[in-house]
This record gives C-alpha cells, structure tokens and sequence, in this order.
C-alpha cells in the first residue's frame, strides 16, 4: 500500500476543508484532488493543484475578458481546431501539479521531459524509504528478439522466479548495506549523498511535477505509446484518465488527433492514394524501407 | 478609461459567482481577480487566474502529503532559506495568468521572457483598436546624455509640445489609413495581416500570460529595475503589487534578496574589505572600469 | 539592395581567410556562410555559424567516441527512422546561427518561437535605419472571403495603388518624424526609447536568431506552410533551402516526413479505410466538421 | 582508465585531420577537441564541438556584419560589461557540445539543468559496461552534523574499509546478477529495460551534452560552488577550465561577477554600511537568522 495511514488522514483533512474561490472550477479535477492513483506495486499519482478547464483554452484562444457568450459546441469546435492546426499556446493556459511515486528508472526516463517544473525528494538530504518496484510475474519479459529497445513473451518457470529472487535479494541487500552505512551506532556514518550510490534504480523515488496541458498532451502521446516502456505507461495511463475529467473536450480532441491518429510521411500518402485509385502496391515499389513499411501495414493492413 | 462598461460587468459578474475548491487558495489573490489596474493610458494587468500560495511553495520544497505541521515562522524561514540559495524549483510550483494590455514597442521587450505561456490578440483574424500610448508631459524625456539608452531631463515648452503633436496625429492619421486600407466600401479590403504593417509601436495590443513564480521574479528584478524602460517598468511595478498580496512571505524574501540587494565582484568585494579594513581605494587602485567604479559608489558611496 | 558596399566587403574579407578546424565540417554549410540571401524588398537571411552536419546527428544517436564505421546508408535510414519516431534529441545536436533582416511585423511572429536564442539591434540604444517593407503588386491581398486570418485575390486598379500609396507615404513620413523629434539641432532630443514608437510594423530589424535543428525543423514546418503569412513563409522558404545544403540527409527525411506529411485524425483514419474498402463516405457521416472535412478533401479528393 | 586504446586511435583518428573552415575558430577549444579529460575513477569529460569565440559574443551584442574594428581592450570591456548587467542574451550565441562519462547519481542532478540537450546511451537498447564510482579514501566523508545535505570529516579505520568493501561487493554482484538475468544461455534472457531496475547508482552512463555558454556558466556557477557534491564538482571544475581555454575574455568575467563574487540582501548591505561607518553590529541588531548570518560572516569576518 503506498500510503500510510497518517498520510491518507491528512489527504482526507485537505477534502474536508472545501474553500471559496473567484478562480475557474474543474468539477472533474475536484474529484481527484489529493487522492492517490495507485500505480505499479508501491507508486502512485496524486493531483495537487490545477489551473484552468476547457473554458479557460477557449478563453486564452479569443483573449477575451470574460466567460463569453458563445455555445457550447462552439467551444468544443475552437478547441478541436485548435488541436487540428497544431495551435498549441491555448493548451499551454492550463496547468496541472502532480505528486508522484515512481521507481528511479521511471524517473530517469520522465524527467527528459524538460518543459515542466519538478522538486524532487532529495536523497542528499533524507533518507531513502525501504520500497522497490518489483514487476508483477505478467510483467516479467523477455528482450524482444526484433526490437532492441522492447520486450518480448513473459519469462516462465524457473528463469521467471530466479529473477524475481535476484530482483528482491539483491533490493533487500542493498538497503540493508545502505542502513548499515549511515547508521551511527559506533560510527561516524556515511554522509547521506555518498550513501545512496548503493541503491539500485528501482528503489521508489517521488516529486511534485507541475506542467501546462500542451507539454502534458505531448507526454501522453510519447509515454501512453504502445512503445513506451510499460512501467512509464501506466503512469501516463493514469494521469490520462484523470485528464480526461479535467479538460473533458481538449482531453477528446486529444484522443481523436493525436493518441488515435497517426502521421503519414509523403511517401506513405503516395502510397494510399494509389491503393484508394485501385492499384495494389508492394513494399519494393513503395519507396519505404523494410521497417517503414512494417508499422504502414500494422495501421493500413 | 480601459476597459468599456460591458467588459466591467462582464467582470463584476465572474466575481459575484464564487465557487467552492478544494484547492491552495490565496485571499490576496482572490481579492485581485478579474479586476483591471490601470497602467499607462490605455493599458491595465488583470488576474485571470493563480495557482498556489507560500504554503505551496514550502510543501513542494518538502515533497510533503499534507498541508505539514510546521510552524509559520519555519515557513517564513525555509522560503527565505531557498531564495538565498537560489533554489529556484519551489517557486516555480506557483502560477499566474494575467491579461494584459500594453503597447506594442513595450510587448516587444517583454516577449524576451521566453519561459511564459502567451496568447496574443491577433491582428491576422481581427481588427486592432484605436488606442495609443501617448506618454504625459512628465514621462517626455530626452535622450540621455551619458548613456546610450536611457534618458536625461523631461522635454520643455515647444519641443514637447511639437514632439506630442507627432505622436497624437501621426497615430491617429496611420490608424485612419489602416481603416481605410481594410474597407469594403466599394473596395476589396486589404487583408488584415497586411495592414497592420502599417500601425505605429505605441498601438495597444493584448494578451494572456501565464508564468511561473520564479520566472516571474526574475522579470521583476530585470523590468522593475531602475535601469528598465518606464513604460515597462510600471507594469512590472503593477504586477509587484498582485504578488505582494498573492503570496507576500515570498514577495518579502524576493525584496530582501533581489531588489533590495545588490551582487559584488571579486573586485568589488576586496575593495570593501580594504574600507573595512580603514584604507581608503580610489578607482585607480580598485581595478575597476570607470564605468564599474561609477555604479559601485552608487552603491557604497 | 539590403547591404552597404563596406558591408559586402567586410562579408568577402571574412569568406576570404579560412582557417584550420579539428571540427565537424559541412561542406554544404561553408558555402553559405557569412553571404546574404535576400528576402522581401530590404531583407536577408545569413548563416554567422554552424555546429554539427548530417554525421553529427547519427553519432550523438549512438554516444559513441569517433566517427564510427557504418555505412552511409545505415546512417541515412538512421536518420530517417530517428524522424519518423520522433527521437528529436540527436537533431538537437546541430545548431546554427542567423543574421536575418526582417520586418517588425514579421519579427512579432517569429519571436513566438521560444526555444532559440536571439539578439536583436536595440531601438533603444541605437537609431533605427530607414528601411520599410513595401509588398509587390501581386503580393497585395485582399482579405480572405472565407478564412479570418488569410488572404484572398490580389488588389487591382485604384485600390492597390492607393493602398502602395498609403504605405509608402505614412512610411517616410512616420521616419521623417522619428528623425525630427531625435534631432538635437537646438533641441533637447527625444530619447530613443521613445521616438521609435512613432515607427510602424513594416520598419525592418535585424537580430542573430541560433536555433538548433530540431526546434528549426519545427519553425520551418509551421512557418514554411501554405497557411503561414507569405512575408514569414518567403523566409522560411529561405532558410529551408540553406538547411538542405548543411544537413541533405536529415533534410531530405524531414521533406518527406514533415513538410510533405500529413496527420489523420483517429476519424480521418476511419474514413479512409472505409474509403479502402469501397465504401462511400460523405462528410456528413464522417463523424468529421465541415471543415474538418474540407481540410480532409483537399489532400485525399 | 576510462578509454579503451580503440576508443583512443579513433579519438587521434579526428584530430589527425583538420579541415578548412570560414566559421570562427577559438585555438583554446581546438587543442581539447575530442581528447577525454579524465574525472573521477573512470569518467570523463571531452570536447566534442563548440560554436564562437569570445569576439562571437561581441559580435553577436553590436548585431554587426563583420569582424569590426574596435580594439581589443573595447570587446573585454564591453563582456564585462555584459556579464556585471546581467545580458544574458550575447552569451547565448556560443555553444558548447559535450561527452561525458559520469555516475548516474551525478547525472540525476545534472540532468536538472534543463536549458541543454542531451543525448543518453539507453539501458533499455544496450548493455551497460561493468564500471562503478567507488571513492577514494580521502572522499569517503561522514554526515556533516550541522548541513543535512553535506559531509563532515573523512570516515577513518574499519568504518571506512567497511563502507568501501561494500560499495565494493555489492557493485560487483549487482552486475554479476544484471547479466546473469539478460543471459540467454538456457534462458530467454530478460529485457535490458527491466534487468536494468538492478544496477546502482554508482554505475557509470554517459551521454552528449549541448548547452549554450550562458546556461554553461550558470551550471557552473551552481555545481562548482562549494556547497555542490564533491562528485558533480569535479565535472563542473574540469568544463571550467576548457572553458577558460575557449572563450577567456567570457571566462575571466564570469570568474570576477560570479564565481569570485557574492549577492548582498537589503540586510546585508545595511549591516555593512553601518560596519563602514564604523558601527559595531551583531547577529541580534542584524536582522539576519543564525543561518544568514553564519554565512555573512564566512565572507566578511
């Protein structure tokens, strides 16, 4: 469980204590405020703080005073034109602050993502928690034998659990050596940012992580990937979801131009217009490259 | 006046409807909402919306679950703590959006600020109004004499007075042109992002800009300066005001440590040691530029 | 013609010393450097400096030491497929820099290109030159019909000559007053700072604009596009032709990838299965807006 | 060593073969092109690439068309000048491209500095090399007991043999185990992204690392302070000096305003105004916390 009690009393007290404000609601984002999103085996997703909801884009995009007079599906147009055209500074009007578990690993790979705002727990100055992710046994794959960066079937019998064993061994060790050398039980102890040197990347981490809803879009659409790894995934999965009660319209345009579409070179609209026009065409008179034509046919068939 | 009677109401409406949140609220903000403060002639800064308070700022630099159980002070203490250290992360967990209006030569150097979110009222789709920056008689200043962008004593009698009829009748003929360039009577009508070309830099434009705490006080320390442009500098001066009330333990440590202070040279250091020390320096012997010398005496006298 | 005699000469006197590098070197890029292309009536793009080439990019993709020793064609494919997965970070390792001329109207879009650095000739420090954007007839647009921010036909008659007439007198008489109130002849002097909001948007600028190739790719793909404004699109245009000498490989993939790409909607994608299954699709259930649909139809009829 | 002699005759390979270049050239940089500057026990830091020089800088801040002709004595001046008035902008306009070989816990903090590009060997397509940061004795530093994220005395006797043993050996089986999961020996190997979660964070990565000098002195600024970790010093202090060899009139000002210099707060220069009028002041009439003042008084006695 990723949470103590203590943590989910003071999670329930923030609830409790609902206060007024002039600012733009998100009915939606109030719902998830504070509460934790579990996420692999000891992480999790909590909402801090937002600004804005699909009124404040349409709000930005027409620089207007106030909330307007226009329809509702009028809005809901803008922001699907807007996100069409690739107009993305109406998106960049609403923010959101995430608090975040994750394995160090996880982190490694997040934090490339560098149009955000991030405090991270400082291993400099406290000490590390006593948690580390180890992968559910259908999680558990095998390299992919035609990818170099992804995984292949699940690992199976005894070489599922020797791992597993190493994994947990070896995470166990590591923080009991890690205690041991900070202890100051007849020592000087080690200085904590020496220490930490011996933990190993999938000892949980966390951090407050701000970002604007086009970087976030963007985020989602590389780490929500059928490609990305899947312990980063789940993590877009999750804050995903909780977007879509957020921005419900901009959270569809999304899911339809960009997590639902996909971009064609012009080599592969060449490709289609003559297949529309009739002519069946192979990969040879294509003008893709073996791999190219792969991920054509896994979309066009 | 700025703002026209439908767009006050429009305003006095948002803020007649407060809404219940779950989320950081700051009263002084609260309070700022929506209304315009007028700066320049024409130009104002509004409160869209915030995100954030101090205590935001301390619990993301604790990575903290709750609202913590600290005592004010503490607060007050860290906050200081992390602007003396330049720790820049935790300021950056807070959030503004202001609307503002401003004229064009001012909006070219605020843009310079490249960490903000902007969305500018576009005079490709829409029709700019006839408003002008004319600067009052106390503002008219003539070149400086002694440095190459600022300025020297306020223009008297004729020279003011033949320098404001340039600026009030050349605005008002170029804006007249632009009408009737974009005419359709009995015209085609030259298409709007053409037109504008020929407007004047002391046209108001409008936008939203949304920035982050930190970003936010590194624009003030640079446009509330002394040494900045006044036309800029009484929106920086404005916009203090807001963050004053928003969240004023921060706005405290950024007065003591930015504006309020002053950074030394290795030069400038040894210098005021040799002062401590009872010996008297004179630019010569301070290995100092005139230049360098002039703004340290400024200074230190 | 947009430089000085003593200009072209101090252009040449440079061209004219090459020097020794242990550097990545683009055979494609020195011939372009320091030389002015000419853009508009009195502008120009120049390459001031180059980092990286085609090589540069495939070898921070693989962190490796030298330069390698795969083939061309494996690098070629390298680069493709690093563009059609949006891996941008290798593309970020090349750089470039650019002295561009250009009018203030042009300027205020560009600058909305925030991931680049800029240093731009100071209005305030100096006086600006007499130079304005005047289109050519067959660049004279009405405004669209059918499309708030875009141009329709071409003026004709009376109209475009009172249009260039406009244009051209407020021009030099909005110079002729920003040189009168500057003037110390028995006068105090305007400062700088504020004469030049006399100065209409099509006063040309100029700045040194550096730009990695990643978030270059990405101006040009929105500012080399049908839908930019012709006067931003002409340099644009400019721009891309340098880029194909300096970088063909990573060129040649964007062309194919970008520019001449196009994205479909997860809709978009439905529609055009059905339409490869021989079904008939009308836009009414396309599930598509009409101009979701009329955007559709221009690319696939 | 941090180089294998393949790895050695490639990098000898580069230098052995210069090119002809019309762009800027600093000689400093050319000497270190390439060649690895060792850090820590098997890191390293080597100058890829690099864009201008200090006359760049000058260059760049006039927006001029040539070399110029003002005397050597005016640029320094002028970088001094730029560097006291914060003009950040001139520096932008030099770039710098790294390959760097460092501890992940180095590279966590590194990587916060988010004004860079970065290009990282990946752990979910390759495998990691079996090479670890172990201090050396001197570096093996207790818990400071008065800074929460800073070290106390040297470990000494057992407690330090202890520490290294385990640092040691737990390196050691941590890799041991990394490759026994990838195996494929009578397994189907576990995919590198999970096997990965392992390894500490004493192992060695290594990455391509671009940045502008600017942003370069900043980081520096921060991670060759003295409060830095010892381990991401040594990297900032080995850039430092090749940037001193590349653009020494840049370097020289930014030893003199920043990393010799100091900032003052509002108290701060109160308290030595008094002190040079001859006032006697302590903690208590300072205005200052403990902690300020501790810290006021390291610089001024």
């Amino acid at each position: 469980m990723p949470l103590t009690p203590d943590q989910l009393a003071e999670i329930e007290a923030l609830r409790a204590t609902p206060r007024q404000t002039l600012r733009a609601v998100s009915d939606g984002a109030e719902a998830h405020l504070y509460r934790a999103h579990p996420v692999l085996d000891h992480g999790f997703i909590r909402v801090i703080d937002y600004m804005g909801n699909d009124d404040a884009i349409v709000q930005a995009a027409r620089v207007s005073y106030g909330a307007g007079t226009r329809k509702v599906n009028d809005d809901a147009g803008l922001i699907r034109y807007l996100m069409r055209h690739w107009h993305s500074t109406p998106f960049e009007m609403c923010e959101i602050k995430l608090h975040v578990k994750l394995p160090v690993f996880v982190a490694r790979q997040w934090i490339r993502h560098r149009t955000a705002n991030v405090n991270e727990y400082s291993a400099r100055y406290s000490i590390m928690d006593r948690e580390f992710y180890i992968p559910q046994a259908d999680h558990l794959a095998a390299q992919s034998t035609q990818n170099h960066q992804g995984r292949g079937a699940v690992l199976q019998g005894d070489e599922a659990a020797r791992v597993l064993d190493i994994l947990k061994s070896d995470a166990a060790r590591s923080y009991d050596h890690y205690e041991q050398m900070l202890s100051q039980d007849g020592q000087q102890g080690l200085a904590r940012e020496l220490a930490r040197m011996n933990l190993p990347a999938n000892i949980y981490t966390q951090w407050y992580w701000k970002v604007d809803l086009h970087n976030l879009f963007h985020f989602l659409r590389l780490r929500a990937d059928a490609h990305a790894q899947y312990e980063i995934r789940v993590y877009a999965e999750a804050i995903a979801r909780v977007v879509a009660d957020w921005v419900p319209v901009a959270h569809a345009a999304f899911e339809d131009y960009r997590m639902g579409g996909t971009t064609l070179s012009a080599r592969a609209i060449a490709v289609l217009k003559r297949r529309l026009a009739g002519e069946p065409v192979t990969q040879e008179d294509s003008g893709m490259s073996k791999g190219e034509w792969r991920e054509f046919v896994e979309v066009w068939g």
